[in-house]
């Protein structure tokens, strides 16, 4: 499809983007065009926006950024088998390499050279973006657009808890940016007896409350050790879903779990964290789990199934919305930490 | 403790009980003497009950029945730690002899030594019951003694359902007994996105709709299997709970399970059934499990979780209460069927 | 490439097989060509060969029959990544959809829809074979190409084996022909403390000696179940891998497995069988699991390692080798079960 | 038994031991008394032995210490069941309380009130030593009284490295005192395709080798990472069971642990050690287990059935016995390092 769009670029090597027309993307064979109808803004994002050293050592500016969305396909490559003109799709953002150990074995979400659509390639802030169609995931008809947009990061959610077993478990949060909440969403409806939501920023451990936290605690005003460890007849929880990135807070998740507990990290501190491997992970026999990316597709049915059922309702935390010449409000919100999910719409 | 109680004794070997006024039971230097406040019947008592071919085969009369009670310890023997008088407390059913493989091992439920409580010895439909204290079960305070009492019996339901995933899967219940129908709860409050509640009595299947079932098929009217399919989208559903012992609905439950399903077996057949291995398990690929009695203590811990949490409500289950002089009438209900749980109060 | 190649065919609706010349296959442009260096036969292509009633339900000669093969790519489709002329490989014979749930969750190995080479599709009795190349396992230089033709089968027997712990465990492994008898070769290299193994062929008894069976029984001369019973104190054995078929033996290994044992079925029963659930399975608290194919790809990186390593020795299995031609030799080995795998050579 | 007896006693806070006479130990009811045939040294007896930090906060001298033997019961309490005179037996060294939450779910391993025999009790270095019934684990006869002794560390290795499958895999064993030596034997057993050992102890190296490791790298001498990467074609290995405690070997076995697998720490490093939990934790989505103690008693019969099998064999590691009296000299050769296990004969 030939033609100008709209695409907010990371256009250079520092602070900030901008809205730019640039060539609708052209497709290889194995891909389809989508023409976007909502695409949400993600923590990576944000790094991205604000130019950390993260972003300074992966990305490559100019280029168009984002990788949470839904659309409709517009244009489909001739290789392409399953999908058509006029489905109703969202992606899995992990390119994988099909070829290593990991992905031999169906373990794609680690595979050896992933490479991530919106940070190593070009991305769906935009009217169009296209996508391999190894990636697409369907979407059911009836789910709105920005639901269907924020599959990917609940996808991380899901995957982190339910990376073992919760039923009749406690389980603990800890730190409620979106990823979080959806994580005490999951946990609730995936049967845990008690869910701890820890977090310093009051707006969000509303949302937290919204999403079914049964203990919602400000870390700032509450000690998160002293708490978990008294609703819990002095055991501790069984679960530590590890979401803040912050090694104060993580320090607190190895001190509250129990014995034969278990603690999934999903979040990326940004420098090597001291452990206290032998009273925190050893005497008490835990186990610590790497959370990565989204089962492909085992994460995305559960996804699936959870918001179709109703079983998990996630749009007490999609609380904004702006046309995608707007995008600078919403990052904003997404610094100040006043927002839940944003999603843009081209 | 001297003196005369009430009791429902299997008096004889042949067809009915009678209630009796029997020598309230001494204890031994391990065991408590509990004064039985609600004691539920169970289908086994109900074999018992009727003299069925199990029964006759197993039972010596002239005992005391029951085996589902909650009570106060009235009394404790010398060697009993960590129990007192006035403790509030259910018991795990089976007796089991610690030296076995199995029980060395942690898998004390499948005991190659496991005697039953008022099945080969003494049991609980009586005013007090000695019971030994490692079998003992706290109990909340707060909890009413119809709920304690059914434990045991839930203690199934939620060794079948959760003896695998369930979140975000779809999960059939084949036959709606009190069991069952707790099985129906506890994979919805698990996070089972689709519950088909399967079975021929309508009394029963309005119940499973209470508890939270999102299928009720009575399987005389509608085919149980294209039911299932229908609703999966012809894949099939993910778990079988086979709580029915019949048959044809065994075979219905293996023709709906998809590829790489769970069917977990809890119910007792008569006598063999023929199962189609290479199409039914084989090129399925699915796994098939016996559930027999309760992790111990595993699965007290969830049920006790599950039921203080308010998760599952199993209050609509518990259907009639009578005095214990009119187990008959509990026990003509069960037969019948119109009935939920029977809880007995001595 | 063009031009004639020899090829053993099933041509007709009937017993037998004719070798006949027929043009080398064209490849699609996602296939290879491979120039055949060995190619087994297996158990399926005898039940062809004989033409029983699945055979005649299922395959449509004239047809190429065969699936176990090892060779050279000689053409490589356009379309193909990662494979090149000169390689030297084996395949994956099950052919999967990619799109059922099944396939989406990575269990590729019990997809909805899976043909097989050789059954549904051409096979490689024959000069030359087109493979798909997501279906192609590259193999090591070193490997002798007998060795690489029969990885397939045993990829049943590592399936079997290793869906659950054997280290420190007793195995039976029920039924000795060549997948029983690289099952004791895998149960050993994985650690089991026992290996039994079961048949009523003296010939392929003393192969499983071989194979480091630690008691070998011939099941027409002593009770199955006793042996197993006596060498474990009367506990009886950890893992059943039910690999005969035959429902006396399959019975005897329900009454053999010790509680909460696990009995993997391989086999294919041509008819149902009557189990004693309520005793075998329930009370006994065991799992049965349906074994088919080959987990793809992580079974074969198993039987990769363990044959490269040498810690899995075959050799002894492979007991004859044929030209192409002389197939007819063969096939009446089989059928008789004096024999190993036969290893044909085009 | 009354009586007097030499006994090995950490006798002061401070460095050394003492050989000393003193009563037999008498015994509670539920104990049995025991003639130490052989007993063991433990790198915690070199702690106490030396006074480290750790000793001097958890030790309460004067006592005898020393938990790993075998022996035979001399005298029964009253309340024992299942053992008599004349059995020859070791013991778990986890006094386990039987009512927290791990406890009462099978996993006493982690209980959470756990005392050490040797550490917390008084010990078995020792001619007789005073054991609670519960913890005793019964030997076969033919098994040597040096190799009974060294079941408990032996079970260390064994929960280790069996905390999840080896077969067909590559493990890596950093440290090879002589439970990461038993670790190799245990790998190798059971089944997996690569045994890497780590370590800067020639001696101890070479007896990595004789255990069957495949690979022995002298860390000081090679970069660890580096031939782990390049013998696994760059990919890292499955399995790191880290038993060093060293900061510098920990962060090796971080850095060589392939895409998705898992490290099983054991050891117990003195301080906090920094994580880079972003690059070797969550972005490689592997697990990192805490070992402690041995399944009770899941863990014994794995380690009584490799011994008994043949499958490993740890007389290689039993490098050096003495006489009790001459504990000095056990003493001076754990802390040279030069010696496997060190026996001593009361």
């Amino acid at each position: 499809m030939n033609g100008k769009m709209k695409a907010i670029m990371k256009h250079h090597r520092g602070p900030g983007a901008v809205l730019r027309e640039v060539e609708i993307p052209s497709i290889q064979n194995d891909e389809v065009l989508i023409k976007v109808k909502a695409t949400s803004i993600c923590g990576t994002d944000v790094h991205i926006y604000n130019w950390d050293d993260w972003s300074a050592s992966r990305v490559h500016p100019p280029y168009v950024f984002g990788h949470e969305f839904s659309g409709e396909i517009v244009e489909v490559g001739e290789k392409v088998l399953n999908f058509k003109i006029g489905d109703y799709v969202s992606a899995e953002t992990h390119l994988v390499c099909g070829h290593c150990p990991q992905c031999l074995t169906g373990q794609y979400h680690i595979c050896e050279h992933t490479k991530i659509i919106g940070v190593d390639t070009q991305g769906c802030f935009a009217e169009y973006v296209a996508i391999p169609a190894t990636n697409l995931w369907r979407n059911p008809d009836q789910m709105p657009s920005d639901i269907a947009s924020i599959q990917e990061p609940m996808g991380n959610a899901v995957h982190t808890v339910l990376n073992g077993d919760v039923a009749g478990k406690s389980v603990a949060v800890i730190g409620c940016g979106p990823i979080g909440l959806m994580a005490v969403g999951v946990a609730k409806a995936a049967g845990a007896s008690q869910v701890f939501a820890f977090d310093l920023n009051e707006y969000r451990l509303n949302l937290a409350k919204q999403m079914g936290a049964t203990t919602v605690v400000n870390s700032a005003k509450e000690n998160p050790i002293d708490v978990a460890k008294q609703l819990t007849n002095g055991h501790g929880v069984d679960v530590v879903c590890e979401m803040s990135g912050h090694p104060v807070a993580m320090d607190q998740g190895f001190k509250m779990i129990t014995n034969g507990g278990r603690v999934s990290i999903l979040s990326l501190p940004i420098s090597p964290v001291s452990i206290d491997i032998t009273n925190d992970i050893v005497f008490k026999g835990i186990q610590v789990q790497g959370i990565t990316g989204r089962k492909m597709y085992e994460t995305w049915q559960q996804v699936s199934r959870l918001l179709n059922s109703g079983q998990v309702d996630v749009s007490p935390l999609i609380t904004h919305h702006f046309p995608l010449e707007e995008f600078e409000k919403g990052f904003q919100l997404m610094n100040k930490g006043t927002c839940g999910k944003v999603v843009l719409h081209p």
